[in-house]
């Protein structure tokens, strides 16, 4: 907030360009052999020699010890405390899928489940169905009608889906709502409680469509009942381009990080392909248009994901290889390099570790030099990095700082 | 204010003796020969070898980015947090010159602009005016009577002065009030507007009083109008005294940096000269009677503005030989070596850089032991200090600990 409000305040016209190159879940942890990580690992010539231009430091994306989803750790790279700006579940389920959310829409994470015939919960992921199960269902579900409210129903993966209600004649629905799923077996689902006065109406109408969802599924064990969870509406965040005084392109391939950009208000920018190559392509056709390029690689958490230390470290030296030098032919004025969260291949998944971070600008005092040993990007050359340990939330501020884009607080 | 609260509670008598030497813009950025920055390349055997013995770290004046004004960069050194701790522009201005102000007056940062024969104006800064003028308008302005207050107009430099307006029947002021400047060209100045009920009859007196300035200003084209900002008053902040539990004393020459100290309740000593050996003098004078230091130097920062990075280096080097070992002689238990914000000479500005610092006490863990290298004091050496990039307004609860001078909290 207080830095919104300095960034508000203090942002100046420039002409510099900064770009924010996030390579999913990039911080990792060593492997047995050799003691690296999967970032120290690659052979990444080009991102060593900038390291030794730039500063470097570890990229707290929440708090110490918490592991992010994409969603608060993209906000985070932001400059949108995670903590004080939340995107509700529903309504990342549904940008995750791409699917076009409009700002009054009210959206939730839908779950098939199975329960017994007295209606008690025996598998709350109904058995993790396939998904072309799934889209069989929702293709049923899609016949609900629901008075006044169009409605969309859209499969995910395995019992995931999502629901979305729109608003269509001039009324306006409200999300405070409560889960149906009680998280726990051998009792029924919920009623979806509306948590305010407000949101009673919209809340009717939701068990309405859970009724009627109920009816259609009954004969389909095991999805023989539905949860609904995470009820929300886009929440309105401040505007990137408004906080930070900055035209704002995101480049990107996965729906959900192109999902959350348009939510701040970024252009979202098409990409031919899904390749780095083709995101390099859809910068360099934009260059003159944007102040502020949010360049995302997808394919470094995935590898992490499925736990494959190499792949990932490939997807590093493919981004070292393929990436780094277009963008710094560019000549931007601001180059960060860093991740929205870890993802170590020896965890498979998220984790709490700080993202290492490499900070480019034409006035960075560059650590590398004075004999402080051989330039390298990784993760223990970032600890002894003289950003230090430091919350991504300030990442912005210290690009728009670097690009002369904010004036001198007080006199 | 957490921060206060504990120096307030916890804070113990002693003997010790604190010396907080701030070389004003002290930080730099690396030159195109050998990358090294001003305090690198400067020639410093005694903070080197001091740097041997202490903690480093970088301090961060305000936040992250952000550049600070020289007021908000003190007040932080001094503790107080300067996004909550405000000193108006008016009255820092009239610090700056060295005004005497009281705690009931209200200043103002008057400014010389051109208006048209509508009254619209055509140059905001009346064409820089050369300072002689200014005085001799100056002088026309003094004539002007407020009822029942006292009014001083002081030049500054330029198309810059100052007013203070002192109520003298036990009334009181109220500083409350809009800036008359419209930041831009082709409109006319806007009136003193009243921010609150309680600041309406002072906006009025204000109005008075620039209706006839203009009167008196009408035939001195260019500056034919003026206009008025940042009114305020001594914000009446917390007493550094109190709040540390030390008697405290400023060493400087330059109004603003007196002026600031005074308005937290130092002690400003008298200097008998511009130097820095004068100033030594003055500590040396005065060493028994104060707990507390703050030693300005100012010319690193006049260097850094005008971009002479050499004679930055060279005032660097003057204060290594004059002052270091001077004030290590008094045997302080404590000596802090900071700037208040970074001057790099590269941008001939005060700039978001954070600031090399040095930490030296009895009870230090001097960062150059154990083979970390040849004791430095420079940014690069800093940024792998462990005192790592910290708050500034931490500086004085740390050199608290380091004297000896707060109790243990809790049990």
């Amino acid at each position: 907030m207080a830095n919104f409000k300095l960034t508000r305040d203090l942002q100046i016209q420039a002409q510099t360009k900064i770009i924010h190159l996030v390579m999913d879940g990039l911080g990792g942890l060593p492997r047995a052999e050799d003691g690296k990580t999967e970032l120290e690992a690659a052979h990444t010539p080009n991102l060593d020699a900038l390291a030794g231009r730039s500063q470097l430091g570890l990229a707290v994306p929440v708090a110490p010890g918490i592991t992010p989803g994409s969603g608060p750790a993209h906000l985070s790279l932001f400059g949108y405390d995670p903590l004080e700006y939340d995107i509700g579940r529903g309504v990342l389920e549904a940008l995750g899928i791409g699917f076009d959310l409009q700002p009054e829409d009210v959206a939730a994470r839908g779950n098939f489940c199975t329960v017994d015939e007295e209606g008690r919960i025996t598998d709350r992921r109904a058995g993790r169905i396939p998904t072309e199960f799934n889209e069989k269902l929702v293709v049923l579900l899609r016949d609900i009608k629901v008075p006044g409210v169009q409605t969309f129903v859209e499969p995910v993966k395995e019992y995931r889906f999502v629901l979305v209600l729109r608003p269509t004649e001039g009324q306006t629905l409200y999300a405070n709502i409560a889960d149906t799923d009680p998280q726990k077996l051998g009792v029924p689902p919920l009623p979806a409680e509306p948590q305010d006065e407000a949101s009673k109406a919209t809340a009717e109408l939701v068990n309405g469509w859970i009724a009627a969802a109920r009816e259609i599924l009954k004969d389909h064990h095991p999805a023989n009942s539905l949860n609904l969870r995470g009820l929300a509406k886009d929440p309105g965040l401040p505007k990137f381009g408004e906080v930070f005084g900055l035209r704002a392109a995101a480049i990107a391939t996965y729906p959900m990080y192109k999902g959350v950009a348009k939510l701040i208000g970024m252009d979202v920018l098409p990409v031919a392909g899904e390749d780095v190559e083709d995101e390099v392509e859809a910068l360099r056709g934009h260059w003159a248009d944007y102040d502020y390029f949010f360049f995302h690689v997808k394919k470094t958490d995935s590898a992490g994901e499925d736990g494959d230390f190499d792949r990932k470290a490939a997807v590093i030296e493919h981004v070292d290889e393929a990436v780094v030098p277009a963008l710094l032919q560019m000549e931007p004025d601001v180059l960060i390099v860093t991740g929205d969260h870890s993802t170590p291949s020896a965890l498979k998944s998220h984790s709490w570790h700080p993202v290492p971070t490499l900070l480019w600008s034409h006035y960075c005092r560059p650590d590398g030099a004075l004999g402080a040993g051989g330039a390298e990007f990784g993760e223990r050359a970032c600890g002894r990095g003289s950003l230090g340990v430091f919350p991504a939330t300030d990442e912005m501020a210290l690009a728009l700082g670097h690009a002369l884009r904010l004036t001198k607080y007080g006199a």
